[in-house]
């Protein structure tokens, strides 16, 4: 029972993206080189990722992802479902009503058994639901070292992305 | 991201054996009958739990299963760690360390999203760990319908088992 390699590789990538400038975008190719990771891999995620209306994508070679709303409001959980599809790992099919006894039993109250395992799930899903990008962000620029934050922004801002201002280039 | 059938299976049929007398045995093809489900996929998750030292197995045409311990020490957690193995639904590749960034960084400090993915599975797992075997027989006898109570346990003394009283029957 495991979570996709894409639950890891879609929260380090929105937390990439949580640090863009207003309007700007960052290509699926350099969050795949940034991450080590396969692109087109990064990029089906990064399209379930769009579906579930988290993030934003701009087509077009200076195209590429940006957040679709504020960081503070994008939750792990959202990424977890966006990516895995809506996360209900424990799948009640009701066994008890396949007992071959004759008595009649009502089954309007949940099973316990149903009910214990969702009520953990529930814990699961809640504890993600309580940490959000915004988080994230704050935790990374306050406990990476000074010297690596500085490089990777550095990294990142040789590559970032203004597909409308390319586009008045273009025109003029 | 899916358990199998085999938690439902496992945690129905630990429920049964907890209600069984002292020292008595069922067997694997009632257990199934009960649960109107495979009997060969149903033995393959029991005894997986006879690994799990939560179950005890007695082999021969009158053997059967019976819990290894008490009924109030049997997590659901341990009933689903033995059918699933030990239950990490989030694998941590450490994927921030392949970013290609020459300042030197220190990977002593777990990574954020880690840490996060971390913390609400224990929250799943410690919802798990604090229900027993014990607390899900109180609740199945405080709220099935007392007839189907009564007929259930008709139906599982009619074949419950006691290798021990049917090896002294055979000396005789």
């Amino acid at each position: 029972v495991k979570l996709s390699d894409g639950v890891e590789w879609g929260l380090h990538s929105a937390a990439v993206l949580a640090g863009l400038p207003p309007n700007a975008l960052r290509a699926g190719k350099d969050l795949a080189e940034f991450h080590g990771v396969s692109e087109s891999y990064l990029l089906k995620h990064l399209k379930a990722m769009v579906k579930a209306n988290l993030l934003e994508s701009v087509p077009g070679p200076n195209g590429g992802f940006r957040l679709a709303r504020a960081a503070d409001t994008i939750t792990f959980l959202d990424v977890v479902d966006a990516v895995e599809g809506s996360y209900r790992s424990f799948v009640c099919t009701e066994i008890r009503q396949r007992c071959p006894i004759d008595a009649p039993a009502s089954f309007a109250a949940p099973c316990q058994i149903h009910a214990a395992m969702r009520q953990a799930e529930n814990a699961y899903r809640n504890a993600l639901k309580e940490r959000t990008l915004g988080h994230l962000a704050a935790e990374l620029t306050a406990k990476l070292p000074a010297a690596r934050q500085k490089a990777a922004a550095e990294w990142l801002t040789e590559r970032v992305r203004f597909p409308a201002a390319r586009k008045e280039r273009k025109m003029k």
